[in-house]
């Protein structure tokens, strides 16, 4: 069906986009997977470009459009060339909404404009080993020392985290035995910071394009400047962003789900099997035809969504029923794609096979499915 | 999430019908399924309240109001007191567009007050024994003789068969056999004419309360006055109303698979098991919450069709893809529903079974599921 | 693949059964469905065949063969005839197993004779209102007085109740605050016991064929030579043959399973739609298919167990497991079946109609798919 | 349920397998896996060890068991261990079968040592690039020229292409344009033979350890002394061992899919979330005992049809239900298992990562899923 949800500005920017990706992303991109990241040569382009600097305030050298459909017209057209902006859209969509929401005068003016032109490389680190994402059970520790809070403990799964010049950290730096989820602070750790290092890389099964690794804090002296917000505030700062998370695994998961529709598509109607085109079986149009109804569905849901959104309105179990309805989608829809390529779905050098690999992290991160089903079942009264 | 698709009109008329339900139809439903129809009174008294003339012109006793969201409406608040509508909902969905479109003037003179009013029931007649809902295969014949067509045949699965004052059939008047779709024209055949006999009553598994009947027709003389629309046009009169029909279906499943959710979502937090509530179980939960989830899918994406269907802009494949994806929520929806009742949801007194039981000809009436996935294959190029 | 279940024995059973459905069940069985029960001539026709009485000792008229591969066969041979035997189910494979394992010299020498013949109907008599299956939450009392006891109380769900003559209630003779799984009594309740009353027949969505009712004593002095095994010693007669009674569930599952199988495999190939035979449609074959291969796999895990259970080895996670995959693997299946058959898949003279009203209590009674994974679970060591 | 497949002789077996595959193959797993292959110095041990040569006659230093249980046990205990043994599976379930039933007496003296030893690897080379699975297409050609055939054409997909010694090729001998699975001809291709090249080695989502390549042909001299087999006759022999190929690619899926079920089983015991294992939420539990539900269903049904299989009465039809129901399993169990282990079941050095991967391959290779149905399909008549 129609979409009513861009107007012109988008689809100029998706032209843009479209281009860029193109000529920018396409031909390096195998490189760029067996290096396990990307290079910091893009972010600086995407910020010449103005997409990194989007929505931060024209002071500080952004466009200050503060639309999220600017990011879903990002993660469209990488999905549609079969590619994805990994560390970028978690910049975008995860990162820098902390920055924009709860930096300071100070803070504003040392990290916007790098951010803007892509100087400055960011990662948010929450989960630690042993706690996945129960906020509750964070054991990183940051004491205050005068002006410095010293910092020590150890994260992981942390996406970006192998280039980033600011990682937000979630830190303890008070502890009530009735209420764990109070005493979080959110504070910058800065690149060559004393006592912050770079643990292993995560080989992971897919989203190969995309760095996560360990990171750990060794009495590191983070000066009380770099808390980002208030002291003891990280959880509710944490749960406000969260939404705007879900939403953006949701985008990326029909964004990619249409991206597998649209190579099978191609490679049905091309490829010949027993003499005949694989499109013209009755079991390829049937699955297809479920996929494409699957899809559409899952666009109307996310569309509506994303409007509210952009308007402020959408709330906490609506975003989780998105997240958990457009991810589980991907995942029947991936699946029945690939099987119509036979072997050819299973090597890399097919699209499909890396949309496969990459679809099965988008139940699990930013809130398993499971972590979905509560939040909705509460708002149930369940 | 927020539904835009109602005004305010619709609302009042929501209340209405609400009201109307309430007091009108859940007394007397059980009684009504066991009869296997819906009385000629709830036809009369909707057409004292305005509701079965709604889309008719003002000139004939209607209100003009051409938008079917109003029985979108209809279909809601029946589902949502856990009835359905039945044999109502066919004429307005169904075979009053067929009139409203392709009535003459004199037709209209003739017919419209009485539809308006409830005194006219109707029924259309298109699925032959053996024939399904293939057009090209149908059989009953139609030859001019003066100012009538000599009528004979046999019709089955006719809803509302029983009661039918104005039955509009499809038969062949011209035999081309390069093209069975040609040559199919629209006769109204009313109760009582010579040779128009009704034959049995269909058992179905569910939907007790509308009748589904056989009809034949042995030399029944139909004037020439009675041929809605041109001789040999049927085949795209039908396919034109085809989007509405299915759309119809849709809207009943979404609305359906709500009510299946509000009683189940009332029952587990009411009954106990093993001294505690059924809705304290994580499965229970998790089972609700994924339904709550598809059904919030499955609304947006009806009512951006609706919007389209409203504004003359949806496809036939969209509706085929909406068609597909809302019968098929709505099994797996009732199905785990009805689950956590246990041995209650077998129990017909228990609505979750009747849900049950209806829900599974959605996937079939007003094209399959295959012939959906069909339509929307041909859409994909395949 | 090939069974090895049977021997020469069974087979000539086999056969027996056979002839006597085709002529002494099928021409009948609307009649009966229609009627909500069996007739008690069937029952005594049975007995006559000496069905009834196959593990009755021989010295009360029975043929002494403690094998339930016979009541395998019964099964599989009124499922290949579309039909099903319902109470008489019930009677050989639940009620009937409780008599040979608990019932005293005394009460062998009343009951089994007739028990053999079909004079003496059964039922059990578990559930109560509000309780569902959990046995701990049981409030009919027996109150000890003399040479009988007093009972009180009412059941729910009872199949067979309408015409039973001897039916084994289970009542809480002693209340142990800290285990209330203890002081249950099984006591046996003959027709026509003063304050013995049947209440409603509950209205279900299949399994027309026997009845359901409410039970309701109220004061019935029930002699102690009635009681059936020791006093407070229900709970572990109840779990012991609990196994049998969920195999017995699954060997009807797989047999209908099979049977729709059958009748939709004729149907597609007769059927024609488009001018070919249904059978012809890639989707018609892949479908069938998969519901084909499905059976294979249910009914291999089946005969295992069948095996285990006449050798006595068959532990409740097993018997749990079996249960659970051969009734989703049967909802699946009949699904699959009824949607090839159309509009006529919803009509009930289609059996295939009735196979799927009757499918959807096996994932509900003798224990539901929650409670089998909760046994399941348990013996993973979760 | 108790297996009674094997015997003592099976179980001395799998206990010499264990230690093997716990000391020889588990160290060097992940070696293994980065450099894409098994190494040689594995195959000579087995050789060693007498596995290689278990099928192999005496009389050529093998164990001279035709008994494919023993293949049963190794990837039984390969998948225990959470490994594979990739291309050994191949060489012993595939290949050795074409050896061992078309080998001439002079082939068997040269070849049957070697590959009892593990001297000579091999592979089978059937695919080609475009044509899939589908014999009927195969365009290398083999002109006879005296003494030899001149091969011409090219392969892929070939697993254990890499570092075969000896290549059996399916070539074109002669050309009927009414029948294009006649004159198919098997050729053992020699490491070394000029015009023998190996491709690209295929980079696939998963099975690392083994290689899968292309493979060319370009003017190579075949003696006809290694021809296996008739001229003209390849495509019978190829049939002949389908049903084992398939077995086999079911065994793994069952052994592999109790792998995952085990290791899960483990993680979600230890495992603590929001400061409770996470076996203790009745989500997982219900999830695990689904998943041991339908690996027992497809565990009883594989060991009846490996039966049939050791008693040369398996039938195509019969291995096709049994790939087709095994392999779709196992891609809900793994992919079920997977997401209990939230993030971590998406880094590579959780087993349960590779699992995934691994898993998705069976419903494609030795016949998709579609495939499967095709044959299951005919079986019915359809």
């Amino acid at each position: 069906m129609r979409r009513e949800l861009f107007t012109a500005d988008h689809e100029a920017f998706r032209q843009l986009v479209r281009e860029f990706v193109a000529k920018e992303v396409v031909p390096h991109y195998t490189e760029w997977e067996h290096a396990g990241r990307l290079p910091r040569e893009l972010f600086e382009k995407l910020g010449s470009l103005g997409v990194l600097g989007m929505s931060i305030p024209e002071a500080y050298g952004g466009a200050g459009l503060h639309d999220y459909r600017y990011n879903v017209v990002l993660q469209e057209e990488a999905a549609r060339a079969l590619v994805t902006l990994g560390t970028v859209r978690t910049q975008l969509d995860v990162v820098l909404p902390y920055f924009l929401a709860y930096a300071d005068q100070d803070q504003r003016e040392r990290w916007f404009p790098g951010l803007a032109t892509g100087r400055l490389l960011t990662a948010v680190a929450m989960t630690e080993p042993g706690t996945g994402s129960d906020l509750a059970g964070i054991r990183t520790t940051a004491v205050r020392d005068g002006d410095a809070y010293v910092l020590n403990g150890a994260k992981t799964f942390i996406t970006g985290g192998l280039l980033a010049d600011l990682v937000i950290v979630v830190a303890r730096t008070s502890s009530d035995p009735d209420d764990r989820r109070a005493g979080l602070t959110l504070l910058v750790v800065e690149d060559g910071m004393p006592g912050f290092a770079r643990g292993r890389v995560l080989d992971k099964m897919g989203i190969k394009v995309q760095d996560t690794v360990e990171l750990s804090f060794d009495e590191v002296r983070v000066p009380v400047a770099n808390r980002l917000g208030e002291e003891g505030a990280a959880f509710g700062h944490l749960g406000h962003n969260l939404p705007q998370e879900r939403m953006t695994v949701a985008v990326g998961s029909v964004a990619q789900a249409r991206a597998a529709l649209e190579t099978t598509l191609a490679y049905v109607k091309e490829r010949q099997v027993f003499g005949t085109p694989v499109a013209s079986f009755q079991n390829t149009k049937f699955e297809l035809a479920a996929v494409a109804a699957e899809i559409e569905a899952a666009q109307t849901m996310l569309d509506r969504a994303v409007r509210e959104l952009v308007d402020g309105e959408l709330s906490g179990a609506d975003a989780a029923k998105v997240k958990l309805f457009c991810t589980e989608m991907q995942a029947r829809a991936v699946d029945r794609c690939l099987q119509l390529f036979g072997g050819y779905g299973y090597i890399l050098e097919y699209p499909i096979a890396r949309l496969y690999a990459d679809a099965r992290i988008t139940r699990i991160y930013a809130g398993t499915s499971e972590v979905m089903k509560v939040i909705i079942a509460k708002s149930l009264g369940l």
